[in-house]
């Protein structure tokens, strides 16, 4: 295998050795921590209830809620003079979550997403250019110091000004960049629209992650884009970016388990789900000195994909995002999220590019209606013939449909172009019940 | 002297002597890159040319245009690949002035920037908040990197959300910010506004630069925020902010002479101004791998503050940046900046927060027209009295003027808040000879 760190190629035993040493050492680090002398002496837990992993379930999870209580110190588990950087969680009013690092976890930040970079082929050699903005949000200067420690020329681009970022894409030749998906599908149909090739850029890998999108967005953007795109993970509870990031393979984001442990819980019961069943992620930082913090839900939700990865590591893999715990619908007394929808559908090749799950009510009974574009080839084909076979394929998806939901909703399928579109964004939830 | 680095002690022989052997090794490197080798080939330079100091005026200028013509490669000294970072300067169109830094490039300008903040009384254990924009724009990550070579708690507040901005500096007791001097009075105001007293915040030094302010406007910033307001110069093609800065002496900013060779021209001859001139500022880089630039031509005015510094540092002063060179005026064949005309209001304590210059026609020849208001407290006392108090003051401004500009212009006394505002800029300058 090659890569930039030792422990990428650690066996699952030698993952499960470091995480108990690094979980007590952490729990030891935490109680230093107001917050968590507290929270941890209520629950009568110490590095020495730690005795295996499995002792990780007797510590209390904790919320944002609590890191937001907790503003600005009761997390420090470090005088603050040893603290040098703060970073704040964005889009939020009021009260911040903020978390303060040292230097220490500053550079082992800077590794894991050195790490990250060097997985999807970028090397010291390359440009890379920065496309996120800088300042609190942790995608800006996380990455920028990935790359840093890398050693590839950094171009600290910022947000903005696409010119400009087309201009030193082109004249530096830039080798990979690290970019929103919104905003590659936005430059690559501006490009085109211009006339312009945007196969043509010199860039052939991309970051994408910090905010949801789905596996089809992906493609399109590297398709449209003419480079690979990987998709990234992180949060700033936990640095930022660097917890978990796709491999060459693209199939599923392996998570840095020297780092952090994840756990998949069911967001209602918060026990674990069944291994490969959608829920909310929870982390556990490993290796952090200023603000370790345990077992925390982050609310994103995924899953994890199980099997060996074929390019060696074993460092567990979790799907893309799935969406939000708040996301969680209830129909009929089943539990289920938007993008477990969504999975169904992209699985028939007859469905097109865009859907909508609507909510309506069937006399006093909440029930679901979802529309979905039929792929306009496979339409026209079919539409000489008689409409038996479009009644298979909304039977086939109905059937699909209740075996994952279990529950059977009503399926729609509209022509092509029909439904109002969505770009790279998660599928859309329409809430009817109302009207 | 409690100083950072043993370089700020150096006498001025040692200076010199460091110089000479950086200038002869920065000719060496500069050799490297495509441009120079062709440009200091004609002029016939190379390192043994360098025998003195006084070798460098033999060395051509290099300007703006020339870095123009010179994207993206020509200025590169070193393989691209031993370069980790890429800025370009801000507020232009067309073709950007890039300047590429090796990782002994970062290292060096993040050292310089950690020694300014150190000269101003900022240590380890304080917080800092940087609320100038990250990206290509050096003032960003320059004043960051230098924050986190010092250890100081640095919070990447960028640009803007003046909310959390006040929030941070109260809640983690932000003892140094570094802010656009308009900002800095514009917070001072809205803050009063909102009836709390800005000189209650924290924040005891604040480092300001990026946009050209007056004595006057520090004062008030220090008065209005209850802080001391160091400036600090720099500009991207000399890394950033870190060339120049403030000791707490106030009076003139250290240029850091064992990393640069500052010169002051005459923009119109290009020869040396006599002491204490105002002039261009044209500077070389001295430790500069990636990109060294030799003799640069700035644009910018000011001149040497001479005589020693009460703080001990041999490392030549140079005033607040007076203008551009652009900004030259020439009446009755007289060349001569607005600054110069600043600079003789100042000295009359009659004289109130605002002017004008306005050039004009009388008959055929060009004249210039100095309004000026007159201290409220002055003129209420003395109008009571007959006007050749006024007068006789017209009079001494008028002929101060003379010594100054070599010229007579025509000074006009009027009440204080007669003229429009302009808010810590420079001041302000009105052609009405085309009227
Ligand atoms: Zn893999
Ligand atoms: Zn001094």
């Amino acid at each position: 295998m090659d890569c930039l760190h030792e422990e990428e190629k650690w066996t699952r035993d030698e993952i499960n050795k470091a995480q108990l040493v690094r979980l007590q050492n952490t729990v030891e680090q935490a109680l230093k921590a107001p917050y968590y002398a507290k929270k941890l002496k209520e629950a009568k837990i110490n590095a020495s209830t730690i005795k295996s992993l499995d002792d990780l379930k007797k510590i209390p999870f904790t919320t944002k809620d609590d890191l937001r209580a907790g503003y600005p110190d009761a997390f420090l588990a470090t005088p603050r003079s040893e603290i040098v950087r703060l970073h704040a969680s964005s889009g939020t009013t009021g009260t911040p979550t903020v978390i303060c690092h040292t230097q220490d976890d500053i550079n082992s930040w800077a590794d894991l997403m050195a790490r990250c970079m060097y997985m999807v082929g970028i090397r010291r050699e390359d440009s890379f250019q920065n496309m996120a903005g800088y300042g609190l949000f942790t995608g800006g200067l996380g990455i920028h110091y990935g790359a840093e420690r890398l050693g590839c020329m950094t171009i600290p681009a910022g947000a903005g000004n696409t010119r400009r970022q087309l201009k030193f894409i082109q004249d530096f030749k830039v080798k990979a960049v690290h970019i929103l998906p919104s905003y590659a599908l936005h430059i690559g149909e501006k490009l085109k629209e211009d006339g312009f090739d945007p196969r043509e850029l010199p860039a052939k890998i991309a970051l994408i992650g910090a905010e949801p999108h789905t596996e089809e967005a992906r493609q399109r953007i590297e398709h449209l884009l003419g480079l690979r795109a990987f998709n990234s993970y992180g949060l700033s509870e936990m640095n930022g970016p660097g917890v978990a990031f796709e491999c060459i393979a693209q199939n599923g984001l392996h998570v840095w388990e020297d780092a952090y442990i994840v756990e998949i819980i069911d967001p209602k019961t918060l026990e674990p789900v069944k291994d490969g069943e959608i829920g909310e992620l929870v982390f556990t930082t490993l290796c952090r000195k200023g603000m370790p913090i345990l077992r925390y839900r982050t609310r994103d939700l995924s899953r994890f994909i199980n099997g060996s990865c074929v390019c060696g590591r074993e460092h567990r893999r979790i799907d893309r995002i799935l969406g939000r715990s708040d996301d969680m619908l209830i129909i009929k007394g089943c539990n289920f999220y938007p993008m477990q929808v969504e999975q169904v559908l992209l699985s028939f090749p007859q469905v097109g590019q865009n859907y909508v799950l609507e909510l309506i009510k069937e006399g006093s009974i909440d029930q679901l209606q979802v529309k979905v574009e039929i792929n306009p080839a496979f339409f026209e084909e079919e539409k000489k013939e008689d409409m038996r076979v479009l009644h298979q394929l909304q039977r086939n998806i109905a059937e699909r449909l209740k075996d994952e939901l279990l529950f059977t909703p009503k399926v729609d399928l509209v022509e092509a172009n029909s439904l109002p579109k969505s770009e790279g964004k998660a599928i859309r939830v329409v809430d009817k019940r109302k009207d």
